[in-house]
């Protein structure tokens, strides 16, 4: 398919997106699993390796995905509690520190192990590190379990991880391009990551007040919905403008809502639009994964499906060792462990890097794709086995989890 | 810019977009005037002839702004009564039909009278058939007189128009590719254009009750919402197929969906998605007009400044005479006439293609332009002029109405 569409191959991608999502989504519910795990196997279905529906490269659909998860990163942080969170950070800092230095580590010595160049073990050991916070966060949200202090300490994790990924992904960066690191050059970029998040929180508490009371005073339609878009649409754009991630900024801006007491309206705003956008994602996820470059029957693909299993092993037991790195007490270690499993589009961007830098070929970047999809695909029903899902968790957890049941709300409004 | 944007380029487009929509409606607003004439305006001023915030021609922004016409039209089918639209598909005929020939052989005879070509002369006349629905059915929307006799009359011969105007592009561009028209080959145009509606509606009339009712059935999770939009999006793309155009499918959609009783919760659900994407187009067809090309200083574009003034006196006059064609008695003639003058996309298309095959001169592309622009603008404030906007319009008219409005429920809401 060519980067471009017409109207028409863009609605039949949106109709196989949607169709996939709620198809499967419901598939795996009905199996007791979270939805999120149903809409990836759907994109797998109807992506590269399946039916060819979706092209997850078409810029028009990536763009949407890529606002499908800023929205979700969006409506997490509108869920989730500034003073909850410091209160974890401790914690958080130190899932994030380890669950970044094992994976970092394992891949490298594997890398080394098979006698690869210092500069490709490196690059499979960052590609290694960061947690994919979109789908942990879902998958937490899914199951009602957002507001446990697991599934705090795994928010602030994979979002510091997050952040960590980004740091080593402009220094691994520089170095493929050749470039020399600085002392200076690494606190700078260090310095811009951390910086971001802070300053947006502390400048973001000032404004958001302002920006509500505003629109209350113009009494607006829709002035809510809009100026809490508008706003979470600039943090974003300003943390990728600095070097971080969108859904960095998105995350800040819904954090920074949530204390304005304002976060359940804005959340409610936010709902059906985030409703549309965020299976995208998750269907566009599952449609990026090629199954043939991973062949089993074809010799010259099996060295890289080994591979690839051997950097899942490590990906996995990193993350987990992770887990039992906190020491607060009463903490389900394991939950923290599992929850820091998935890998996601930041490893996938390492792998890119890497290959268009003439560092790594085809072969490894599959492994790293296979990575990758493992970790994603098998953490949702590893976290349903050790968490229940908490009866109402559609209404009481708020509109995260409105994806997978309707909210009461929703049912009332019907019968309006 | 480039056809591919990165996630940033396109934050900052999302947010100039619905900034300008948000900004200049309420401005339009309270000048009393329809919001959609601030969205239009605000788009002139961040787009090609303004600040260039936003590329019309980039491919997601143009894919979304198609989008969004396509849900305002599954809205408008949605409230649209077919019974009602039946009784007065007499008038709306004639309307039609007067509006088409009237305004072609007008373009036809100003072509000839300038010395040029017949093949270039029946593209102007056949750019200045066609009016568009998207915007009139939104005019009417936001003054709350969707449900009026006028209205429904115009919206029938608006969708007769876009039709027929589909049918003269077909013909037409067969004839700037070389190709020669047969009766067998214009019959079979016309046939397949009218006869899409037609089975459209009647096979669409079994299957959606089929469809609410499985859905009912599978307590879905937001399925109402996914089973309408990708049976929209369905119709939306089978009319693309055809060589109807989008909006014609997703009015019909619409339509099928009022004749189930769930029409307004339907709307409902649809309502914020909509919300999002409805501005979108509006504010694009603002951002494509080009005024430096119109700039009566300069000698060369002055000819064409007053071809593209002669076309649009041209389009009024034969667009509002076609309203006196109306016979039924008690109606406000004057309304229904100025209610066809806007055109739209399909005029500018026309051009395209003259533009392409070589036949006409950038020039007239923007004379034709011209036509479209200043149509499309002077529309909503004389139409309102002409009708009171009525009291509680965002109320009682459903969910279009409230792009201006806020309706009552969204109010009771957000007190939840």
């Amino acid at each position: 398919m060519l980067p471009i569409m017409d109207i028409g191959q863009f609605l039949l991608a949106l109709i196989a997106i949607f169709a996939a999502a709620k198809i499967f989504g419901e598939i795996a519910e009905r199996l007791g699993q979270p939805a999120v795990l149903g809409e990836l196997i759907g994109g797998v279905i109807i992506g590269v390796s399946g039916l060819h529906l979706v092209d997850p490269h078409n810029a028009t659909i990536h763009l949407l995905s890529e606002l499908g998860v800023l929205l979700l990163l969006f409506l997490i942080g509108l869920e989730t509690d500034l003073g909850k969170l410091m209160s974890v950070g401790g914690s958080a800092f130190v899932v994030a520190t380890v669950g970044v230095v094992l994976p970092f580590a394992g891949g490298y010595a594997l890398g080394a192990f098979l006698g690869m160049s210092s500069m490709v073990s490196i690059f499979l050991g960052a590609a290694l590190t960061a947690t994919s916070v979109g789908i942990t966060a879902r998958v937490l949200s899914d199951l009602g379990h957002l507001q446990d202090d697991e599934s705090q300490i795994v928010l602030g994790a994979a979002v510091v991880d997050d952040i960590m990924g980004l740091i080593l992904l402009t220094l691994v960066g520089t170095l493929a391009a050749g470039g020399a690191l600085s002392v200076l050059g690494v606190t700078k970029v260090v310095a811009i990551a951390f910086g971001f998040v802070v300053l947006a929180i502390l400048i973001g508490s000032k404004l958001a007040p302002m920006l509500i009371r505003a629109v209350d005073r113009i009494e607006m339609q829709k002035g809510l919905f809009f100026a809490a878009t508008i706003f979470a649409f600039l943090l974003a754009y300003l943390a990728k403008a600095v070097g971080s991630a969108v859904i960095i900024g998105a995350f800040a801006a819904g954090l920074v809502f949530s204390r304005t007491g304002r976060g359940k309206d804005i959340e409610h705003e936010v709902h059906d639009v985030a409703q549309f956008f965020v299976p995208i994602f998750f269907v566009v996820v599952g449609a990026a994964v090629d199954l043939r470059s991973l062949n089993p029957f074809v010799a010259e693909t099996r060295y890289f499906l080994l591979v690839g299993l051997a950097l899942t092993a490590i990906g996995i037991a990193g993350k987990v060792a992770a887990g039992f790195a906190v020491t607060k007490k009463g903490m389900k270690r394991l939950v923290i462990g599992v929850g820091m499993v998935p890998r996601g589009e930041v490893g996938l961007i390492f792998a890119q890097i890497g290959l268009t830098a003439g560092l790594i070929k085809e072969g490894m970047y599959s492994a790293v794709a296979l990575m990758v999809m493992l970790t994603t695909l098998i953490t949702p029903p590893i976290l349903r086995k050790l968490l229940e899902p908490k009866a109402g968790s559609g209404g009481d957890s708020g509109a995260v989890s409105d994806y997978v049941m309707e909210a009461p709300m929703d049912r009332d409004e019907r019968d309006h």
